[in-house]
């Protein structure tokens, strides 16, 4: 493989959330984010998604690095199980920006992971690592400290952009680097990978900065308290709430564990600034009027424990909503969150709140780049190769065709896929034969290697609940020696659930007869042939499949 | 009761969906709408949501008749469990449309609920209902023979207007009869009850018949197949469609069985012509050229069985989608449902196939109608009360504030709930005291009465799975005769799970044991304890909370 370069993405492709690729060259293996992703509702009582990364079993000792663009958890999340996952043959440090590292820190801690190398690097500065080169370039985006990741190798530079909007006029005053940007596509990319998530929108994304101003013009008009929901990473967009109550003279609480966390993480490292008196505990509300208070919450997302849906449900301990306050959300659902968030909402009005959303009002600005700044950095980096990155598969579709629209290749753009790795020599570049690449569950604690048996009977359970049948034989004769056991859980109750469970009993002792004279002694069959009866006869009288579990004792 | 008019809504209001109400004057009723609701991810394994009408089952031979606005699910998919659950003590027919009769009857049909009094009236006739005068007025809506409902009674009228829309060129050419309603509003009508689906969107909705022609300019760009997908129910749209491939020479197939059944039922009703040697079997398109394909689907809204879903999952018998085929979205997922739209849609982006939606091109129209269309409603009719129906808190407060813009005063609009009955009399309105309401749920051919306690099983069952113990115990010393079974299901497999296991096997051993010493022989008992010390074992070990099932054997 000497002299070739392979990216495999492991996550991130034909869908949003677990970014993860693996760079290759000379044998060498760079890793670039771990993120994970949120579990669907059919993918029942598990918790998080992480990215398969079977692929680095085997290939820990040759991983000289993995470097995190910033620190959002579909680029950050998977870190923790990555590492315990790979300890013992890992011998690689973490590289990243100063607040990126900060958060995986916290993570780390919570997982119990200590002496694991984290290596702080500046935008600008450039590290070798085996045969590759990596340089961070400064990008703007909805938290501070995110990167591009730009891979020098013999045959070229691989440029990942991380998520990125271009913002002239952000927040902390760094807009991305374009100048380096346009030195890199100087000196030659040789493959682009970028940020598709907001390639379906027309134009150039509004700035940070505007939000500001719209949030004080709100909360101007707010004559009771102000609750603002958001991200609790984007501490830009606390500054600005942080702002804007100062300039209407009210204090500001946090509420929700990870905002009263990440604003910590923020000041320690400079990245926000409250000024001394600002801030509140969220006890010391009532004792101020209305009109002085702005809280700031989690809950965005009508995440089913956060702060602001206990506070829609009326179940928060420290804050009581009322007639009269306004709620703002200042963010936009996620996909897949729509219905969390307009349930919260109702609620929200339910209570007599006044909600503003981003409809309403321009209190949000998306941290992707529109079609036009996708189109300014595939101008500006003039790559050889382009391989759409961070999206569902109509987004990597788009982002094809605006390669396309400013001149790159047909051929030379890769739609591709988790697990499919682009190879590149000399001369081209093409897919390699598909890897192993997926899903894994995080269920509790545990990773979920079988969990896929494990989900379908879930699934089985939960649409259907179960009957427990226990059928008591003589180890002799092979008799029944007990009345056999019936119970069921999340079967709806009916009127003549008792004439049903004698129905179930007395098929019980027919099965156990009938295997009897078939001279059927072996416990794994006679289960399930009471499996297959009882099965039969439930759906018979429920039309229901519910699950069937029967357990044979002997005695 | 006597002189005074009670307006009980029983579903529809903060919500969207199981529209139904009764009306009562002088002890008789009048039920308006009969609807149900689809489940949300929580409901787990719940089929249909239905309104809680047992304030109907006291009721029953005081109800003169049931009226259906128009043929959709949350206006009278509940129809027939209602008439099962009341059947005996109601003597009441139904009342609606031709159109909407003939889906009541496809649905009782299936329900094998036969002997139902189905009266068809026409719009503008006057039937008598004991103290009650009904009359249908003709509204325009996304399905054909759409009405609102006006009650008259000593005190004056109560206009219910279930779903409409001012369409002025509808594709039938009969738009809503705002002459009625003008006419209602000089007689004087005392209270109205409009739908506030869209009262958040400003200005008027666009017309029914401006469809057709986008969808004609969408087929013209296609060189593939089509396939557009739509509500089944939406008569009309089906039939803007069919002229669009007729004007491009393309055959029509149907997909999907509530496809072919409406477009049936519509066709015999003359709500739609289709040429002669038009329509083709799903089959037969593979006969034709690509191009002179059109497909009909349902699907829409991206359910797990319908026929585009399973297109989109390459799962379907008839209809194998391929790259250069293009699928026409002629519709907009309803609240809840976007996730599942657009995974449908990516999928159909992985397969290589073109995705139109209305974001693309103007290729749907709500049919409810805009504010401005709502204001119209309420200017026409001029009623002295306004109690908004048919939306979740955020939009019945938006009708209300649109009511008070064109001037009715803020004390007789009446925000009201479910279950929460509007009494009137001559001197004034107000809410009485409230009714049991809520939801039934339907699990397969059941209405769940106990279900609440089947659903937080299934919840448990889902989220983390079961484990049975079985212990097998002595009748005479109470002492275990046999090795404890445990078996799990829905749980990961751990590489430790038999570990566990042989833990929890010797967990039973040491908690019969310690029930003999302090002489516990009562089998619920032993069982809470066995729950118990099992449940406690297994939080310790895996950090979940799977449903711990003991079953306590006496032989």
């Amino acid at each position: 493989m000497s002299g070739q370069l392979r990216v495999l993405p492991l996550g991130g492709l034909g869908e949003i959330g677990k970014n993860m690729t693996v760079v290759e060259f000379d044998d060498r293996i760079v890793v670039v984010d771990v993120g994970l992703r949120f579990p669907t509702p059919e993918m029942v009582g598990i918790d998080l998604v992480l990215p398969d990364f079977a692929y680095l079993r085997e290939r820990a000792a040759d991983i000289e690095a993995i470097v995190i663009t910033h620190g959002h958890e579909d680029h950050l999340g998977a870190l923790p199980w990555v590492l315990r996952e790979l300890r013992g043959e890992l011998d690689a440090p973490v590289y990243g920006g100063a607040l990126t590292l900060a958060m995986a820190r916290s993570k780390l801690d919570e997982h119990k992971l200590r002496d694991i190398e984290l290596n702080e690097i500046d935008a600008g500065e450039s590290v070798d690592l085996g045969p590759f080169s990596l340089e961070l370039v400064h990008m703007t985006h909805s938290i501070p400290d995110s990167s591009a990741v730009a891979l020098g190798t013999e045959l070229g530079t691989v440029l990942i952009t991380g998520d990125y909007k271009f913002d002239q006029t952000p927040v902390d005053g760094a807009p991305a680097d374009v100048s380096r940007l346009a030195e890199l596509g100087r000196e030659g990319v040789l493959l682009l990978c970028g940020d598709s998530t907001n390639v379906d929108r027309p134009g150039f994304s509004p700035s940070e900065s505007v939000v500001g101003p719209h949030l004080e013009e709100v909360f101007a008009r707010c004559r009771g308290r102000i609750v603002v929901t958001s991200f609790a990473s984007n501490i830009h967009r606390v500054q600005q709430v942080v702002d804007a109550a100062e300039a209407l003279g009210r204090k500001v609480a946090l509420v929700g564990r990870s905002m009263r966390k990440n604003v910590g993480i923020g000041r320690n490292l400079g990245h926000i600034e409250v000024p001394d008196g600002m801030l509140v505990g969220p006890r010391e509300i009532t004792d101020l009027p209305d009109d002085r208070v702005v809280i700031i919450s989690t809950g965005s997302q009508g995440e089913p424990l956060s702060a602001l849906r206990r506070m829609a449900y009326r179940d928060h301990r420290q804050v009581e909503l009322k007639k009269g306050d306004t709620v703002v959300f200042s963010a936009t659902p996620i996909p897949g969150n729509e219905r969390a968030v307009n349930e919260t909402i109702d609620r929200l009005y339910h209570i007599g709140c006044d909600v503003i959303t981003p409809r309403d009002a321009p209190v949000h600005a998306s941290g992707h780049g529109y079609a036009e700044e996708v189109k300014l950095m595939l101008n500006l980096v003039k790559p050889r190769y382009v391989m759409p990155f961070h999206g569902d598969f109509k987004r990597l579709r788009l982002h094809a065709q605006l390669a396309e629209a400013v001149g790159i290749a047909p051929e030379d753009i890769f739609q591709g896929d988790n697990g499919l790795p682009l190879e590149i020599d000399e001369r081209r570049a093409r897919f390699g034969e598909r890897e192993q690449s997926g899903m894994i569950f995080v269920d509790g604690v545990e990773l979920g290697e079988m969990a896929d048996v494990a989900l379908r009977d879930r699934r089985m359970l939960s649409a259907d609940g179960i009957f427990v049948v226990v059928a008591t034989i003589s180890e002799q004769t092979g008799e029944s020696v007990a009345d056999p056991e019936v119970i069921f859980r999340g079967v709806p109750y009916r009127d003549d659930a008792d004439k049903l469970l004698d129905e179930i009993r007395d098929a019980v002792d027919d099965s156990l007869e009938r295997a009897s004279r078939e001279e059927v002694r072996e416990i794994d069959l006679l289960q399930q042939i009471l499996h297959d009866d009882l099965a039969a006869l439930v759906y018979e009288r429920l039309k229901r499949r519910p699950m069937v579990l029967p357990v044979v004792v002997e005695v």
